[in-house]
């Protein structure tokens, strides 16, 4: 159901501040049953503080079973329901490699394959070759093919046999079919318009393939290319139309720029390598009085995660505790925590479990969780709740949400 | 909100193997305030400890304050959304009863009434006549009525007044309305077709009506009937189609078997009275290399539910968990231990109350309930589900589903 149209009814004028910190798959699982998870082991002296005097409750991201990506996890913390504002996979891709891609634009993920002289897919996956040799072969194309008629065409690596393109040009669709036909031992399939208007996308598709196979036929493996997940840029009501918020964005890597762009947030520069603690926590600082809602994204908790790294994601909730003093001076009227999933180091992989949500906010029910944990979250005055639920909570503490009805 | 293309688009293969054990009406009340419910009075061993290492939370079947019925309750527990798969109630009779039912049959549920000379029903119910009364007019109208034109008639006795009609041929529709005035002291109504091409049904309806009245034109009290719910089988996606699971049904009583094939669970047949725990122990045993996912059910925790049979019910509880070390040792990756809703014996009748589920399964977290039952599942680390969240929890933990977006 769209409750958007109802936010913006209700919408009122506050100098409240909300500060939404994500630490990217906080949520964990213990290495045995009955042990810890990531947050139970992790000494966190100044967040076990702010439990003491703030509000906690179980987060479900998307739905019960599901294990979201980035994009499902983030659009549901924006309060986007994320079975209804779809990303495409070419969209995706180039929102985490950081791809120039503009509205109108049409962004398709290909993999490097190895075909047979009569086109025949040998391998689908050109023999999983190392991501520099993917640039070689990608910087190779980008000066051979430089655009198709009057179509620019970008192409970026993004690992192994996985590279994407960004068309650019006038009426391009994305009404159109994958070429990759899922196994080796087939052709690649054409490119086909779903639509009327996409012909011509769907025959560019194809010319790009035949101009690909030209420039690399001295190549002994990567010789082909297979698409899929055409795309356009999705435009989505900005975070500033439904909910009256002037938002920016603090994070440091491509993907979370990208989604947060996608819901009008601004996306501030931060300086550093990784993480970037201590330039995250300057950009928030100078900016603090501009804007009304930022969202302050920590990604080391889920790449430990997936690493299978449990110490490690243990290091970085600890690090991230230090950092907390900081951003509690700040003195944000609503600050909520919490993950866009769970990456148990157990799993090696984003997983479906609920996620602790801590709220610090005025109007705040006592409750009897003592520590930002899964376990601690269950007993917290807010119950559990759906990721999508989120931002309407944050509006009312944050004093922005009118009575709904008389 | 449809989930189906969605789970169908994640499913992967595994070599897990999943049971659901639903204890039918297994959540109870306490028979005054303050006292224990069935669970809480049952002395459990087994399950105590089956608890203790297992995840627990409580499940809303169907909604807030509904009491499904064995339709939606099941349905809800099969991941079926029962708002938008729904039996008519001609066809849930018709499974109930173990009626021979197949596609394009229409099954009506009938009354046995009490007309008076001039067609007004003078009651309703026919006196409630007893069951073996309801079985001899029942076989006097399929001696006499074997088929209306080119249609088969097929008449079952269910309980007193009640009964049901399966219609056979080509081209029936089950969009007629219902005979049934629903008051004494009026004229049944004339059937009337719904749609386009229900007219010759509506027909064959009134003449049906017609022939009965003829036939037990004798009848003192059971010279009358009356029609409603006409319905053909649903036609639901299997389990296979939407989860990628060989399905099959170890059950007694034909609504499970019927409700489980609706869902294109394979029934398997089980040996013995009653709820059979021998005969179903036997068939899961002998089956547990041939399916993915086997859904266990036992009825009489219901059944003594429905008679206010407090301790009976306790007794029930009891008998499962003897039952209970021998399904641990086939080894389920998954187990799944709920109700498809409560009956309370204080209630005599199914309930809305939420049931409490126990997973013992991978990739749990710790909790803190210590049986299975309303009150400690209230503390468990599943929280709080809607039925039909079940079946993508089970699948996830099973490994059967693959990351939601990228």
């Amino acid at each position: 159901m769209d409750l958007f149209p109802i936010f913006q009814e209700l919408m009122q004028a506050s100098e409240s501040k909300i500060l939404l910190v994500v630490l990217d798959g906080v949520g964990g699982l213990p290495l045995e049953l009955g042990g810890p998870t990531e947050l139970e082991a992790a000494r966190t002296p100044n967040l076990d503080r702010l439990a003491e005097e703030s509000a906690l409750g179980l987060l479900t991201p998307v739905y019960p079973g599901l294990a979201p990506g980035s994009g499902p996890g983030h659009l549901a913390l924006f309060g986007y329901d994320p079975f209804r504002f779809l990303v495409g996979r070419g969209a995706l891709s180039a929102l985490g490699l950081g791809a120039d891609f503009r509205e109108g634009d049409v962004a398709l993920r290909g993999n490097f394959a190895t075909l047979a002289p009569d086109g025949t897919v040998l391998d689908r996956r050109a023999g999983r070759p190392s991501t520099e040799e993917n640039r070689r072969v990608v910087a190779r194309l980008q000066e051979a093919i430089p655009r198709l008629e009057d179509v620019e065409v970008h192409f970026y690596t993004e690992s192994e046999h996985r590279f994407l393109v960004v068309l650019r040009g006038e009426g391009l669709s994305d009404a159109v079919t994958d070429t990759d036909p899922q196994k080796a031992g087939l052709k690649p399939l054409p490119a086909r318009a779903l639509e009327a208007g996409a012909e011509r996308t769907a025959r560019l598709v194809g010319l790009l393939s035949e101009r690909i196979r030209e420039v690399l036929r001295d190549e002994p493996k990567l010789n082909g290319a297979l698409f899929r997940g055409a795309s356009k840029r999705p435009s989505f009501p900005s975070m500033g139309e439904v909910y009256g918020l002037r938002a920016a964005a603090i994070a440091s890597y491509p993907m979370y720029k990208g989604l947060a762009s996608l819901v009008g947030m601004e996306v501030l520069p931060v300086e550093g390598e990784g993480d970037a603690h201590e330039g995250k926590l300057r950009t928030l600082r100078e900016n603090w009085d501009r804007y009304d809602f930022f969202y302050l994204h920590f990604k080391k908790t889920d790449a430990k995660g997936e690493d299978g790294d449990f110490w490690g994601k243990v290091g970085e909730i600890e690090r991230f505790d230090a950092l907390l003093p900081e951003l509690l001076a700040l003195g944000p009227t609503v600050l909520a925590l919490t993950g866009d999933h769970s990456t148990p180091a157990a799993l090696k992989a984003h997983s479906w479990h609920p996620v602790p949500l801590l709220l610090k906010a005025p109007y705040l029910r006592r409750d009897e969780a003592r520590r930002f944990t899964e376990g601690e979250a269950l007993k917290g005055s807010l119950g559990h709740l759906r990721g999508v639920e989120l931002m309407p909570l944050l509006l009312a503490h944050a004093g922005r949400l009118a009575k709904y009805g008389a």
